[in-house]
Order: C-alpha cells, then structure tokens, then sequence
C-alpha cells in the first residue's frame, strides 16, 4: 500500500508541461493556471487538505473533453472531472497532480421527454438549474443531497440525500451517461428504455465511480410528476430509539413517506437558536407525504399514529406550502446551524449508513462516544435509509483535538461496519475514507481494481481515489 | 467474430475428461452424466437447440462450489450456472461443453429481517418458495417473471415482470450476491445498508451478468410489506394507441400503479377462448392498485377517469381477492392460451422496451409487420415499463416460417432500437441476442468484455454468452 500509495503521487513533470503548454496554445484562456484558480479547483469543504491540479479546463463540448483526455493520455497525465466541487472527501484533489476538467460551463438541459418522465442533461448542470428549467412541465427532479451539486457529481458519487427514502438515489436515477473513457472514446452507456437485460450494468458502474473510470459528459435522469398533494411535519420523541422504532414501523407499513429526517436534541437545540424556532429539543423526526389529496392526509394521520405508540407526538402537520417550507428551511439550515454551535470551526462530516434494525443502537452509541470523547458534534440523518451524519465541529488549532475528532470517526465508520452497514451511504470514498474500502468490501477490492485497471490502464483517471492501485511488479 | 465464436466452441476434451473424473470420485452420485440429465440442463424452453453440457454438479454449499470452479480453472473446463432452466435465450446452453453447476439444492431461506424488509437466501429457492416461505410475515418479494424462476437465475438475468412499473427490477431489489468468481474466491458484494457510496457497484455489476463473471450463491433481497388493500381490473380500449395513451398519463398522474398490463385483440380472443372468458376483444389493459383502503378506491377511480378520457372503458374493477384472482390468472395464463391458438406449435419469445412514449407506435408497427409477415403472434406486455412481448408461434416442420419468424424478430428488435429502446427488457442476452449486442451498446461492448477479460481471464464462466470474446493473437 505504502509504495502504492507513494507511486500514485508521484508527479509526471515532463508530462504535466507536455500537456499544459499544448492546453494553453488550443484553448487559450479556457484552460487557466492562476494559483487561485487552480486551488479553488483542489479540495476545499472540508478538513482534507487541498491539492490543487496543475491546470483547470473549462470545457464545452464531449469532443472537447475527448481531446484532452486523448492528450493526457499520450503524456500520461491524470485528469480530475470537476463539478462545482462541493464533495467532502477530497474527489476534487489532484495527489499527483494534472489536469482538472471543469464541466461548470457544459450546463444545457438538451432534451425534457414529458411523456417517458426523463431528461438528458450536461454534466455541469446543478439540481437546482434543473428543477427550474423544468419548473413549467408539472415534474421535477427529486435527488436533494442539500449542496446545490452538478448532477455530473452527483452521479459519479451516487449522491442522495431526504428524498431517497421515497425516490431512491443516484442510483436508482440515472437511467444512462455519456462518459468519455480513459482511451478517449465516448460512451453511451444505455438506452432511454426504462428497464434493460442487455448486458453488463455499465450505466450502474460508472454511477459512484468517482472519476476513476471516465470523465462523465452526459446523464439521462428520471423525473418524477410534481405530486398532487404535499404534507409535513415535525414530531417529537422521548428518545432516539422511540424514534427509531416509529421509522421502523412507518416503513413496515408501507407508508411511501417521502422524507423522513431524524434530528437529535443536539441538532434541535442549534436549529432553535440559529433561526429563533421554538421547536422542542428532544430528538425529532421531519416528515413530509407526497400523494393525492386524500393520500397526504392518511399518511400523515397513520404517522400519528404510529408516532404516538412510541410515546411521541405530538405530530404537527401542515398541508400548506408556507409551513412545510419553513420546516424544511430550518432542516436544511442543519448543517450551518451546527456550525453556529461553535463559531471558528471546522466540520469534519460523516455518512455511515446500517440497517435500520440497527440505527437506534448505532445513533445511541454514537452520542455517547461523542460525550464521552468531549466532541460538539450534532447528529442529522435521512433515517429512513439507516444513514445518518455526524457533523464533528473541531477547532482547528487544537492538533490533539483533531486527533481526538479522527479517532472518533473511526470509530463511528468501524461501529457501523460491524452492525453489516458502510462507511458511506452518500458521501462516497475518495481519499478521506480509503482506509475502509478492504474493510467493507474484503477481496470485492480486488475485482473493483481488476476493472479499474482494465478500463483505464495507464490510471490517468482520478487516480489516489477509492482505492490505491498496487505498483507494478 | 468468426474466429472468436469458433475459439468459444472449441471443446477441451483432456480438461473435461480429468474435471469430470474428479468430480465424479469426490461426489459420487451428486455428480452425474447421463445423457437425460444432461440434456435437462440445457436449453430446453424455446427453438434454440439443445447444448448439453458434460456433467451436471448438485452443489449444496459456496465451498463446494468454490472447489469445482477452482478444479475447472485449473483444467480450462466451462462453468454454466443453473437455477430451474427457465430462462428463454439459451442461458444455460454448453455451446463448448463443461460443467453444469444446479443451483436447486441449495434451496434455504437464511435469515429474513423483518424490520429491515429484507432477507438472504441460496441461489436455488424459487420466488413462489419464498413467497410461501414468507406468508406468516406479512412481507413480500414482488419481482414476478412468470415463470417460478429461482431467485439465483432471476439475479443473473436482471428479471422483472408484472410488477416492476411499481416495485422495480432485480436490479432494484437486490441489495447484494455472493458470488463464486472464476478463480474460486467467495465475494460478498455490498453490505445489508440500504444504500452505499463505497466504491464501485459490484452488486449491479453482477446482476445481469448471466453467469458470465461468477457463480451467484447467495442474495439478499428487498422485500415490502404485503398492502392493506388491492384492486384491479380489466379495461378495454378502442385502439392499441388509446391504451398507450393512457398508460402515458397515468404514470404522469403519479398514480402508484402496481400492475398495467396490455393484452392486444388477438392476446384477448385467446384468453377468452382459453378460459371460457367474455372479455371484450379489443385492446385491453389489466390493472392492479396496492394501498390503503382509501388509496385503491382513489387510484381506481383516477384510472377509470383517464381511460375514459382516451375512450376507453367501462373499467370494471373490483376489491375483493376473487375477482382479482381470476383475472390475473388469465393474465398468467396467457403464454398456454396463445399456444392454444395452435396446437402444436413452438413460441418464439420476444421482450423489446421502448420508452413509453415510443409504445404505441412500436406497437402498430408491429401488429402491421405480424399481419403483412402472416404469423400467429398474439401481444401482451408490461406497458408501464415499454416493454411487450410478441410470441410467435411456430410450426417447427415449417422452415419457410422458421425463416420468416425470425426475420420478423429481427425487425422488431431493430425497430425497438430505433426507437431508443432495448433488444430485451427482461429476457436477457444469452445465446438468442448476441447479434444485437453492438447494435445497442456501440462501444460498450468493449468495455464489457475488457471487465470479462479482466475478472475472468481464463474465459471459463459460461462462455459464449452475451458477447463473444476476441480471440487472442
């Protein structure tokens, strides 16, 4: 691992310049080398330290992107596909440097198929551009993972978020891309038919390939009709097992909610004080129903029931956009009110994902390592999937704080494998949770590496992602 | 192609001879080779011939099967996977000998995880074992093909059926599979999480891969609550387009639809014929809501009122289980009664999808084509998911028809695929639809078999399957 590791951030100097100067003279100022630029393009949300690429390619075209993938390539240069870089697990990092391609400018919605509930995108264009563009067809495009990404990130992460308990995730979404290859051809990985036995899931192989595979061009994604009728609510719970119990039920019972959020008391407190709310600061779950008329009313009746069996409740639910938006605002304002918590700090995030026969014994573990390890750390997650994070808020300046905060982590990503979970349910790998792959996957790593050097040889795509490719003998 | 076709169906007689002799010595008489049995354990459900393969291993355990892919490998003998023998494209078939693995033996429900809605099972249960298996839970595995199909071989071809407008494919509900690989390790391919962002999806990658890369040996299913309450019914509609037409809106509608299912004219005058039914003989859909007591009535009447809209109708539907029971068993029966339409004849299945927008038109195209080619082939299709079935029904004494019977498959599937949709929706590739690979995946295919190569180097996973691999030079 060690001289894998250290073969992999190894920098091609001659090649870099190869590229680099040939970059300048074909593209002019669509390929920038400033330093800020370059960095803004490395890692920048989250601890990881940053690793700028040696230049940054605004590209506009897939044949654009095939010209320089070619000329990478030849010289053996890597290439990074950038989104709009709001990944947490340094995806964007260039270890051993390389070209970022930025795709922030391929940003058309090229076809919306009203009928077949589908549309093809560019890869830079974010979930939010898409859901206004299609804010006139009645349908919308359910994938929230809070960040407003490029869905060219999303896929490549097999990002989710709320809405996954009811639509599913990357996924389930993405019903084929366009990705130029590390030998520079272009592929379409499958039709627009809603299902196919034709062969290996390329479509499902590229999503959450993080880069390492090709440079993604092109997405046909799901969409879904603007349902009917929409209700919400919050609905607190003696404990955080209470609450585990109730998701656990409302599933069982095949009430299809939509979003089912759990904030720990923690997470209240700061909601309350960041946005003036007066919500109750014991753990709480957000719901929210989507259906007919008649629909949204009995799912959330059910829910009230089911909530009050495990001694919550009681369940305060709207049916009108104004109250269901302010909830929302203030769930989604999570991340920020934790921040508030501890002004100056820095979030360390996390993303384990387990059973959710086992999230109630998991969540309850973790709290108390947090108390335990002395961490200001809130607690939100998507329960009804099993994956919740923990948001660490560390000072920075504090080295043994830092390692207290890592050790915790640890910890909390071995607790979740042990209980037949994963270290990330959204996140995805790249260099910060590397050390768990052969953890979770065992000798599945080595067929994973087996494809990645099948695919792409020269390991010019993303390399020092998801998993160090063994040195040569 | 030539060549590697040729190279795929070269017999290694020493490695089959030496494998065999093994494995009768440690096995006894759970390793046989008598010609009948042999000849089961080929392809025996439509026109493609028999490929009997050279012996047939009753494996009982992932060791065992671990130790006769380890022997195989060592002698370059081929391994072909076997659940019940139902699958339609020559799955099974041993085109270059080698071993029949039979999967029904390993036939136990390992563990079902009622507050997680999922369970792990052995290749080798069927879906009517583990429905049965189930009935005291009041959970389900929805995902029904037709065929009581083992789950193992529904995995390994990405099947679907009836139920996948709502509950989706194999590809949506299976969470993970160990699998033999072809240099014998045991890979367990995700954990039980309900969604992962580790690395790449080896599960998807699995599912769909017809034996071609491993030998599944176990899986763990998602399973769903069985609904409060279901209707159904049978609505008839002036035109093949008036279906699809509401077919379109009622998955624009959001309508949770479990069940949509198009019968042409010709399917209904066989059904009614088969059964002694009076169905009217138009184009009918039938259809089925899963819910609560309130939502079915909804779905119901929000049904009835877009058939209406699109002139179809009266939409006769009904809560109670008798009723519904024998309309879907007429449904189910559909295969037998279009047989009926010729005693004596042999189908030929076909399992196109196209996005739903493009079904209706595919749809009179092909009406028009089965007319103009004189042919017997009554329609029926999962229309929520553009996806139909043409059985053409063949008189095997009859080479001209033979002839002219896949002339007319092969229209349809380039129809299909001119209308952006897939050669199989649900059948798989196999044997039947390799001439079809390139046409829809283009490049792809190389990626695919760069994966082939790179897991399977020996090419000993049922070769001659989904593509041909390149001879070596």
């Amino acid at each position: 691992m060690a001289v894998a590791a250290s073969a992999e951030t190894q920098r091609n100097e001659s090649g870099v310049e190869a590229v680099t100067a040939r970059l300048a003279t074909l593209f002019g100022e669509r390929f920038q080398t400033g330093q800020a630029i370059r960095e803004q393009h490395g890692h920048t949300t989250t601890y990881i330290p940053n690793q700028a690429p040696d230049g940054v390619f605004f590209a506009e075209t897939t044949l654009e992107v095939q010209e320089v993938v070619r000329l990478s390539a030849e010289h053996r240069v890597p290439i990074i596909p950038f989104g709009v870089g709001s990944s947490l697990e340094g995806h964007v990092n260039a270890p051993s440097g390389g070209i970022s391609i930025d795709t922030s400018r391929m940003n058309r919605v090229l076809q919306v198929n009203q009928d077949d509930l589908d549309c093809t995108v560019e890869p830079g264009v974010t979930r939010e551009d898409l859901n206004h563009y299609l804010r006139d067809t009645g349908l919308f495009f359910p994938i929230d993972p809070g960040a407003n990404a490029s869905l060219g990130g999303m896929a490549a992460t097999r990002a989710s978020g709320t809405n996954a308990v009811r639509y599913g995730t990357m996924r389930e979404n993405v019903l084929s891309v366009t990705a130029v290859m590390p030998d520079g051809r272009a592929v379409t990985t499958a039709r627009r038919a809603r299902k196919s036995s034709a062969g290996y899931d390329l479509t499902r192989l590229m999503v959450g390939s993080e880069g390492t595979l090709g440079v993604i061009t092109g997405l046909t994604l799901r969409l879904y009709g603007i349902p009917q009728a929409i209700s919400g609510g919050v609905c607190p719970f003696p404990s955080v097992e209470a609450a585990c119990q109730a998701v656990i039920m409302t599933i069982q019972m095949g009430i299809p909610v939509a979003r089912m959020e759990l904030v720990n008391a923690l997470g209240m407190r700061s909601l309350n004080a960041y946005s003036q709310l007066d919500y109750p600061e014991s753990p709480c779950l957000f719901l929210e129903f989507h259906g007919t008329d008649a629909g949204v009313v009995e799912q959330a009746e059910m829910f009230g029931e089911i909530a009050g069996e495990f001694g919550g409740g009681p369940f305060d639910w709207a049916r009108e956009a104004e109250k269901r938006q302010k909830l929302w605002k203030a769930r989604h304002d999570a991340y920020w009110a934790g921040l508030a918590l501890r002004p100056g700090a820095k979030a360390l995030a996390t993303d384990v994902c387990v059973p959710i026969s086992r999230l109630a014994e998991c969540i309850v573990e973790t709290e108390r390592d947090i108390a335990e390890t002395g961490l200001v750390a809130p607690i939100v997650g998507h329960v009804g999937d099993g994956n919740f994070h923990v948001t660490v808020l560390m000072d920075m300046d504090d080295e043994s704080e830092i390692e207290r905060s890592e050790g915790f982590v640890s910890r909390l990503n071995m607790r979740a494998l042990a209980m037949e979970g994963t270290c990330t349910g959204e996140h995805g790998i790249g260099q910060g949770k590397m050390k768990y792959m052969e953890l979770e996957h065992g000798a599945g790593v080595d067929y994973m590496r087996a494809i990645k050097q099948a695919i792409d040889p020269l390991n010019i795509m993303n390399p020092g992602k998801i998993f160090a490719m063994q040195a040569k003998s």
